[in-house]
């Protein structure tokens, strides 16, 4: 025994140092969870913690997407497997979604389906790895970039994204930060943490400086088209004639279905570069090792893409400006938190921690802890996205659950305020 | 454009040798597709190259696991997020359901779902790699193994198959391999692509070997019940209290859905180990940057184990006999192949390739590309699986197809014998 035994001790926990230290959101969100206390049951859990909406009543996919999987499925035709990197169909498909919002088209061959857009981040991030890269991430950001680059030993340089200008890229770090071993660039648009959509001018300017730098952007735009403020969601690859872009997304948030995982990793870039016949072959190559999703929920994407009624689209949107509106009315109510900018876009939204006005809160970790425990709200410390003593608070939810989460918090904050009002 | 130019072209090129150099069988098999002659067009197209039966009727997956997807899908319950290791009454059934061939009983906690085996594969090798380790792998085998493992950077060093010894291991070969380096062996068992199904005493003397070189075991067991000889399967699980043993698997073969993708990867070691706070924490953080299988699939799992009827694996596993002694006995009718060994369980067979009885053929991959074009008949050539001027043929087939596929060999041999017949 002691021999397998010392064998294994030893492999399975060599890890690299980032990735043992690397936090997940949902590793956070399940220690919340089990620190709600038990005894509160007059209290629901009421979870703003995750961009997953499917659990409130306003969030629902529509019947056309539903229809399509399952039409597919009945056809008894996609059983087999698919080609790894995806049916000729799907991948057609999204070249021709994607493409309405660009001045070129997109063929086929542009496309490869992922499980997920966070299969679609590895392949990203493990396509661009080499001994000595760098990757340059926005802070605050979506940890799985993180927690990625560890698996796949690509050093993390961090640039501030700016809450006084409505949490732009922060060019001049990008520039400081970049060298001969940077690879890319990593942009959230429309933007998870912060709820931000970038303008035209900005994403041309990321784009321009990406050039300059002799480095790629990885466009992030799983909250594609979640836009309801002034900025109208604009898509990186527009500048795919500038700098060669690889754009993930995935079915996920626009359909409200997470749990389909159904991505994309595309690469943008109408001068070819990517086409040259090594680079296809390595993407191809890496795909024959991964899952991807089931071929029959590819089949469907076809049905899904061409005949989603645009009243859907709309629906959404209007039900995430709503709730978002409640979102930042509410905080205004409460002194301990503050938001430097009102979301435009995606789900989830960054707000500022006041300590100073709070009696025994040490930090924003504590904050939410004593919060999920005394009050059954869950809500994702800042530190889990990189800054600290900041919340991220996801708003897709029923407006009445908004408000009910929302007169907790400020009932807590009275409890800790530290000159009782 | 020049700059950005440049870094794509150096990086995404850059890729390890062994990457480049693998073989896939996916992508031999595509190549010998764009080689059949387009003006044969009186000849259907017949595949015995993969191991995928979904494309004959005599292969149909159950009403049962179609209608608990469906019945997933429709409840409206499984459009959100699964926790990424998988849904817990998902992981439960396959314990449960894995537990029934072994001596001891799983626990949720040690199943992980996966899109597919190839997830499950990835996981294994990614989890055990770490600078300067190696891995042992079969000769013939599955070529997404050494992909993966090139991917992951963990070196390859193959042990052979005995063809004369119905394709069991060669354990002496093993223990020359293996060094302090070496972090696990694979077997594939039933195999592919031999069709061999090892017994209960070899299983153990793997076991035994691979505890005394300290080493964990891969088991590979895609195909896992599916056979159909004289040899029962037993699952390497039996032996996890010898040594850890990491078990594959998938719904994919045994019940006819490799598109679903939705496979797992167990650890099978009743002394715990696995269950160590580092590993398991380890393990649960390369499943974040995961994709995994759709939720509402996972949620099918529980009635798909549950409600099989037995009167359909009997049934697959008669058709896969029926085609199997239509292989066997086909191939005794043409001099250049020979069958070593007759299969006992998954799809596949290996047969040995005599060159010296053809004028104009080189290699097995000359049989193949020159079959293709000729006969539109698509074999895969023994050096895609490492055995060179072999052949594999999948058998899971429709009989009337497999007759006609060897018909075809038959009149391929007779004009390229050496000595006209």
């Amino acid at each position: 025994m002691e021999n397998g035994r010392r064998v294994l001790h030893h492999e399975m926990e060599t890890t690299t140092p980032a990735a043992a230290s690397t936090i997940t959101i949902k590793g956070i969100l399940s220690l919340l969870m089990q620190s709600i206390d038990e005894n509160q049951v007059e209290k629901k859990v009421i979870s703003l913690g995750m961009g997953d909406p499917t659990a409130y009543s306003s969030f629902h996919t529509t019947h056309v997407a539903q229809q399509a999987v399952s039409d597919a499925l009945q056809s008894d035709k996609f059983n087999g497997y698919s080609p790894t990197v995806g049916l000729p169909q799907t991948r057609r498909a999204i070249a021709e979604y994607l493409s309405r919002d660009l001045p070129y088209k997109l063929s086929s061959d542009d496309v490869f389906i992922t499980s997920g857009c966070t299969q679609a981040i590895d392949v990203a991030l493990a396509m661009l790895a080499r001994p000595g890269a760098n990757i340059l991430l926005p802070r605050p950001g979506f940890p799985i970039y993180e927690l990625c680059a560890a698996f796949r030993h690509l050093e993390v340089r961090h640039f501030d994204l700016l809450p006084e200008k409505g949490w732009e890229v922060d060019l001049d770090a990008i520039e400081a930060l970049a060298d001969q071993n940077t690879v890319a660039v990593v942009i959230i648009n429309p933007g998870n943490p912060c709820g931000n959509v970038y303008s035209y001018q900005h994403l041309k300017m990321i784009a321009e400086t990406a050039y300059k730098l002799g480095i790629l952007v990885i466009a992030d735009e799983v909250y594609g088209h979640l836009a309801f403020g002034r900025t109208p969601f604009v898509s990186m690859g527009v500048f795919g004639s500038i700098v060669p872009v690889l754009t993930l997304g995935s079915l996920s948030k626009r359909w409200i279905v997470p749990g389909w995982r159904l991505g994309w990793f595309v690469t943008n870039d109408p001068s070819g570069t990517f086409r040259k016949p090594k680079v296809v072959e390595r993407i191809k190559k890496y795909f024959d090792i991964l899952g991807g999703p089931a071929t029959f929920i590819q089949a469907a994407v076809p049905a899904i893409l061409g005949q989603t009624n645009e009243l859907f689209f709309k629906k959404t949107i209007n039900t995430l400006k709503h709730s978002s509106d409640i979102c930042c009315d509410r905080i205004k109510e409460i002194p301990c938190i503050s938001c430097p900018h009102k979301p435009e876009g995606s789900m989830a939204v960054m707000v500022k921690l006041n300590l100073s006005l709070l009696d025994d809160i040490s930090d924003d970790i504590d904050f939410c802890f004593k919060l999920a425990k005394e009050e059954s709200v869950i809500i994702l410390p800042g530190t889990a996205v990189g800054l600290k003593d900041w919340l991220r608070i996801t708003f897709a939810a029923d407006p009445s659950s908004l408000e009910e989460a929302f007169r907790r918090i400020k009932s807590f904050y009275k409890r800790h305020a530290k000159h009782p009002q």
